[in-house]
């Protein structure tokens, strides 16, 4: 029994999602598909619209089989740790391949950037280093760094500039790095750019772009399957509203307030300086994005400022988010009939435990998680008489 | 020009206080009326019921001539921290007398009662701490070293398990403390004790029967000066609701959930044990009343249960509070015609600096007087559309 992995957050699940899962198992053969989804709060340092056990329904009624937690730890990190993590547990779990979305979309360009980068790598991050010394931003500097080293020839490799490519290019540099004998692939992404609005012609719309015509109050029934139309609508119901960081700013004010500049300082990213700009912006802001608007320069990426408020409203420091190297375990969200079928018939090769009660906050990877569902909780009773599902008992949705 | 001061927090400012700062006056013969009064947070560790600017108000308008903060670091302290630091800004501001509400009324007992601590304080200290052994609570402790002294001759002596003839006490102890030649002056209370509910049928009731009633919806109008009435009134039009730590309690309980137990323990008084009790009992309450209602135990007071509470939600630590030795600034709230000039009088024999307007947070105590302001002011964010003043920049108020 084969699995194909992928690497998702469904913010919300959408057609271009469910696409996906279809082509990957399509393509490679794959009986099931197992998704390493981020729980409640996400890469570009954001609290999920709706939470896990929601995405997780979804995840399961759009075709996917299996599904496991990224860890806090590596859904709020940069991407390639952020790669590294859910690489890591796709290979424990004994997925035979795993399949991302690209613009891209063929397989090779990405081996050959992965292995010129490799062997050049001290080059590479030397040229990095330089660009950044120059006041660029991160991705900037990467950029530019990569610019240089495939001058001439760039048909080859893939666009770097891409943010699914950059993705897909950390997922394979990850399975290199654990030595994992996973094999990768890739899917065209289809429709929709990354950060392009929802185009009502379409049957497909980005995330991102169906985020914002939900905040705006439209419709988006045509972007999302029907399961997950429901879904989003019961939530409404129930909730009144979609999470945001908007809806948590009263308590990141308070939070950022509620420390001195150099307590601040414990939580990962907060330096240079920042530390005095956030207290600054806070007291002076009445919104987030009002907040965010002031505390932006070209120094720091809007996402790796939201990673940093993440970690600031969970309370999770820069000492708690280092103590670890490698997932500990696998945490089960959801499955299907055919999930709990691989999962019987492999168990004795997965080598993490399988978490699917959260009894105890012994594993201190599995606490952090935990303290995130709660914040994210906490952050719910601001607008909503109705408690979402912490993590202690929850026992994963089957279906 | 004569001054008499008073320790106060007139939260709020009823019948009770007028009489007495009338009787302050006739019976010293001072000309002007000082009171030093805590700022957003009390002495029983609670959020004041309006803000500081308004209580100086009603203060101003009740015949008190000046009114000065007591900074956080001592309104938010024990009995014996609270009086040292009120009684070292009355004497640095030069008042001649303090007079001080008590149950017992006349003050040769006050003297006689300070005076035999005073002489066997390390029998009373050793006796405290053999009873704090057996489990009882400080002021359980403290009542029965007490009763141990005074064998055999208790008329001499006031009853030391009354509020009020116990803050007498420590303003004398703290006087002699710090060798002032400030003299004490004592009137009896009239009409409610310290905890008792609102009497319909009399003209006084303590401030905590006013509370009571005011958050059971009832009228209060017979227990406060029109002055005082009115502003009570404007300030429910102005925010819907009185301050309070059920009003707070989303907040105190996202800051108690924020930390490891371990990072609770860098607030005073968390100890113990008690950074998992907060822990646990914040995670199973819905309200302030049930939290705290779970949270206490013999061990502990409400009140100091509901300091350490303070601390948590300012979020000002053990280290901070412990950083001073004596008031470094007198900040001054209010201030009639009168009181202006007894200042201009004085100004020369005022050794601590007068603040009128707070233009920068480099006194580290009026720091915390701003953080527990900014704070206060974050609280009433979550249920009035009015933001309070804050301190940076706020006059003085005269009238």
């Amino acid at each position: 029994m084969q699995a194909v992995g992928l690497v998702v957050e469904y913010n919300p699940f959408h057609n271009g999602h469910f696409h996906h899962v279809q082509e990957a198992k399509r393509q490679t053969g794959a009986e099931i598909a197992v998704a390493v989804m981020s729980g409640q709060f996400l890469q570009r340092g954001e609290p999920a619209l709706v939470d896990k056990w929601t995405r997780t329904k979804m995840a399961l009624a759009g075709g996917v089989d299996l599904v496991i937690e990224l860890p806090y730890v590596y859904s709020t990190a940069l991407a390639g740790e952020f790669a590294r993590g859910a690489i890591t547990l796709l290979d424990a779990i004994k997925c035979s391949s795993f399949g991302f979305g690209s613009e891209q979309g063929t397989i090779t360009p990405f081996l050959n950037t992965f292995e010129l980068i490799n062997s050049n790598r001290q080059q590479y991050n030397d040229s990095i280093q330089a660009a950044m010394k120059t006041g660029v931003s991160y991705p900037k500097a990467l950029h530019q760094a990569y610019e240089k080293l495939t001058i001439g020839q760039p048909d080859q490799y893939i666009d770097l500039s891409q943010p699914n490519n950059i993705l897909g290019f950390h997922y394979i540099e990850a399975a290199h790095s654990i030595k994992s004998t996973i094999q990768p692939m890739t899917i065209q992404r289809i429709g929709a750019g990354y950060h392009e609005d929802a185009d009502r012609t379409k049957h497909i719309a980005s995330a991102t772009g169906i985020r914002k015509a939900l905040s705006e109050g439209q419709d988006i029934a045509q972007f999302v399957p029907p399961s997950s139309y429901k879904l989003l609508e019961e939530w409404l119901t129930k909730h009144g509203a979609f999470m945001s960081w908007e809806r948590l700013w009263p308590l990141l004010k308070y939070a950022i307030l509620r420390h001195t500049p150099k307590q601040l300082t414990i939580f990962a990213d907060v330096q240079e300086g920042l530390e005095n700009a956030l207290i600054k912006h806070a007291k002076a802001s009445s919104t987030y994005q009002e907040f965010m608007t002031n505390l932006k320069s070209k120094r720091y990426t809007w996402t790796r400022l939201q990673r940093m408020l993440a970690h600031i409203y969970t309370g999770i420091t820069k000492e708690q988010l280092q103590a670890f190297t490698s997932p500990s375990y696998i945490r089960l969200l959801g499955m299907t009939t055919e999930g709990q079928r691989y999962l019987s018939v492999n168990k004795k090769n997965i080598e993490l435990p399988l978490i699917s009660r959260v009894a105890s906050t012994k594993d201190e990877m599995l606490a952090l998680d935990m303290q995130a569902t709660t914040m994210y909780g906490l952050g719910m009773e601001l607008f909503s008489k109705q408690k979402i599902d912490e993590d202690l008992k929850t026992p994963p949705i089957r279906i």
